[in-house]
């Protein structure tokens, strides 16, 4: 296929190839309706994994310039021809050469991401990503919302605000966190653009280069991303089905002059393991001995379907030790992009700093609008309704997987959150698997995206809770399908490996 | 008064006194009623500058716990009685101690923002802040989008979006900007939340430890808040009546290799100078030559009122190299939290990761509305009438000035923007004048605020655009009694300095 590699290159292979199969079609050396390789017999030419070939095709698939067809292979789109005309104004010389050499680093190897992130293609299947069910979340109430604040507030809302919050949702939160045991004081809380920038702004107000961050390996990826080295040093601790392990930690503490701990006790992403109240208080002292800040991660503790609620760490701070974050995006309500903390006052005022070189403030209407549904009941009503429906889209999926899966895969179903954690046979890869998964229109999280170091490759992340139930049985019966037909090559080939206890979480 | 100051604490002085006095108040050391010391006479008998007592008394009113009355002085409120009981729950011990030492560097002293953000008090004349005329955003236009985009576009604004923005409001940009003279694609073009976040963006994403930026001297605060050293090298370059001085560029570009170039060249803020076409060019061939970008904050550019409109610098940069940001801020909608930046692609591509480990995206609510009031027209017609009323406002501001200010005073008007440049005899200095203004219930920004370094003293910035015709007359009258006082005294005892052309600008 003319396609030539290069290791030599710091440019990623799948990125070589990819750029190579787009220059042809651009070219006109491929042609709308040639057909590509099969992934597998272009990766077995070129001596790469097969995910690797995947990944340049889904880019090129994601630009439109190639579409795959199940059962009959990838074929190039009309799209390439009409990219063959100059888009760039000729007056410009090549800028693109001069900013290769102007950044600070090599460009970011998102492929696994986005691949993930195909799921916005028709028909596709996708449990890659943590949403909630969209059908639950009135518009026409979002709307009576907006109207009501704009018209109590005029134009208020539109002008500069305060960069720690707008005051009426900040007295909302804390009589919510007091409901939840956590005795807060207004100027406790930070208002934020998201946990994600919670996560930023801990970054730049506590953290100095060189510093030690522990976290659970596998998390959340965007933790990772914003804490990665260079500068700091990131040390994974691992999940058991009790949570972090708190031996590990103890050790770890031991050995190291650690900054931040972080954690996420309840519903953990990506695996929904939750810590129990005695490993919760454990934790906490062994934060006090080693005075070290907790950061707890609490976007998944309000969608518990199942069993009794256990307290947040906050809850359990005498110390005040514990930085809580959450945020309204899991509730259904990411696009406002609305999250909050709540630390000691020295840490607000730190992160007070941080968040007005940031962005200034967040923004006010969406503030508004969720204090507003709040004072009125309908987020918790919209949380009880979540939680109902995410409690039954489990049950279809648990039976769909009762039904599909081969008896190796061992599925673990947490009381809450959206999604659940599937532990392969030590062979498989899921990252391979959702190459082959995508071909089939299905798409799931595989392990290795949530590890930031020591990846596991034999499990993956499933999100049930934005699907419906014809959708929840389909994709399972794929992935099952897929799944089987792995073992029984695996009985054939290779030595199969017995699962279950003996497989290590992580 | 029994205050004692430790110049070995790395505790800033106005902040000793401030909690030494805090510490008298709650204790009851000092009651209810009792009255401050003058600060001129406390700052005499500390042998501090009076601006330090000036700080901490502010923060001491803002508190609450102590009040200032014109004519009468400055006393204990009963405030301080209700605040001897504890305030935390007594199960926590005393983390406060903990976290000093837990910072990674020392707190910020912002006394004189802080000084200047008290302009909230009921009756204070704030020339301090670059804020619109609140009264000319109709809150009903504003809602009445809002329903619109609502209705439209059902429950998916509050669901996630696209990390590089709303793609209706990223076409209503193109189009704008295409009629600005800069021939943008889409994909050229990522929505953040404001040019406060588009600057942090850019050093997240460009900028690598020990790099060399150089901005102008003095400039927007936000923007060197951003780049303070440690990590980054700052590198000054003095405003002319022309803009950025580029002989001094030039000797900088020639002598150190720099990584980016900042220049607001449309009526800068604070100094409100435009550069001219035939700098703009110069500019950009230098950057060519050094093949070093430039960032251009065009955010005061279409609040034009006289003269010409001068082409923005991306609307002649034929290599790509500059770097344009803007945002909505400016022209009524700073809640709306959001901004825009356009670059080549291979910027925009590593902006985005940066953007997206930030804070994922920007709030749909604010774009889709923005984009809506874009497209009906009403953004333009709001431009239209904010020029109308600040042409107005700016012509009140000069004849006020012509009637009460001392000839000693040199005032720049420029022909849009929101803000005067008001430069005084060399002996004084505008923060001094500062907290006597404040007194007198009347604050303006003090030309030290926006210096990174060798602050010059004797300038100040006044923003008129959003007060009223009375209250720019009265703050005017205010100022000019306060510089023809300080003219007299300076008469009498040290010797005057002739003014006007033979005081350099910075």
């Amino acid at each position: 296929m003319l396609v030539t590699l290069d290791s030599n290159l710091r440019k990623p292979l799948y990125l070589q190839i990819r750029d190579q199969l787009r220059e042809r079609i651009v070219n006109g050396g491929l042609k709308a309706g040639d057909r590509l390789e099969p992934s597998r017999e272009l990766a077995h030419q070129l001596g790469v994994h097969r995910t690797t070939v995947g990944n340049a095709y889904a880019d090129l698939e994601s630009e439109g310039l190639i579409q795959g067809t199940v059962g009959r292979g990838t074929f190039v789109t009309p799209l390439g021809e009409t990219l063959r005309a100059p888009r760039r104004p000729s007056r410009r010389t090549s800028p693109d050469l001069f900013w290769d050499s102007f950044f600070p680093d090599e460009p970011r190897d998102d492929s696994l991401g986005r691949l993930m992130a195909s799921s916005v293609e028709e028909g596709i299947i996708s449990f890659a990503a943590a949403h909630g069910a969209e059908e639950l979340t009135s518009p026409d109430l979002v709307r009576r919302a907006a109207d009501a604040v704009l018209r109590r507030e005029g134009g208020r809302l539109v002008q500069y605000g305060s960069t720690d919050g707008y005051q009426p949702l900040k007295a909302y939160l804390q009589t919510r966190l007091r409901r939840d045991g956590i005795p807060v004081e207004v100027d406790e809380i930070l208002v934020t653009h998201g946990c994600q920038q919670s996560l930023d702004l801990l970054r730049r107000a506590l953290i100095s280069p060189g510093d030690t961050v522990v976290c659970e390996n596998p998390t959340y990826t965007g933790l990772w991303n914003v804490f990665d080295p260079p500068g700091v040093r990131l040390i994974g601790v691992p999940v058991t089905a009790d949570g972090m392990d708190l031996g590990a930690l103890e050790s770890v503490l031991e050995q190291t002059r650690v900054k931040l701990i972080f954690c996420g006790p309840t519903f953990q992403n990506p695996t929904g393991f939750t810590m129990p109240l005695e490993s919760r208080q454990r934790l906490l002292e062994l934060a006090q001995r080693f005075q070290v800040p907790i950061v707890e991660d609490d976007v998944y503790g309000v969608l518990r379907f199942r069993g009794r609620q256990i307290p947040p760490l906050k809850a359990l701070d005498s110390a005040g030790l514990v930085i809580y974050l959450n945020s309204f995006s899991k509730v259904g309500f990411p696009g406002l992009r609305v999250g909050w903390l709540v630390a000691s006052r020295p840490v607000i005022e730190r992160l007070r700093w941080a968040k007005q070189r940031a962005d200034l403030h967040t923004n006010l209407i969406g503030q508004a609008v969720l204090q507003e549904l709040g004072v009125r009941g309908l987020l918790d009503k919209w949380i009880r309704k979540s939680c109902k429906v995410y409690a039954h889209r489990q049950d279809v999926l648990r039976r769909a997987i009762e039904r599909h899966f081969p008896p190796e895969a061992r599925v673990i179903y947490p009381d809450g959150g959206m999604s659940v954690w599937v532990e392969l046979p030590a062979f498989l890869d899921a990252a391979e698997l959702l190459v082959k998964a995508r071909e089939r229109r299905m798409l799931f999280a595989p392990s290795r995206y949530f590890y930031f170091q020591n990846p596991k490759h034999n499990a993956l992340r499933m999100c049930y809770t934005a699907l419906p139930d014809d959708k929840i049985e389909k994709g399972a019966a794929i992935l099952g399908d897929l799944l089987k037909a792995e073992m029984r090559r695996a009985g054939k080939g290779r030595p199969q490996s017995p699962l279950g206890a003996s497989v290590a979480l992580v």
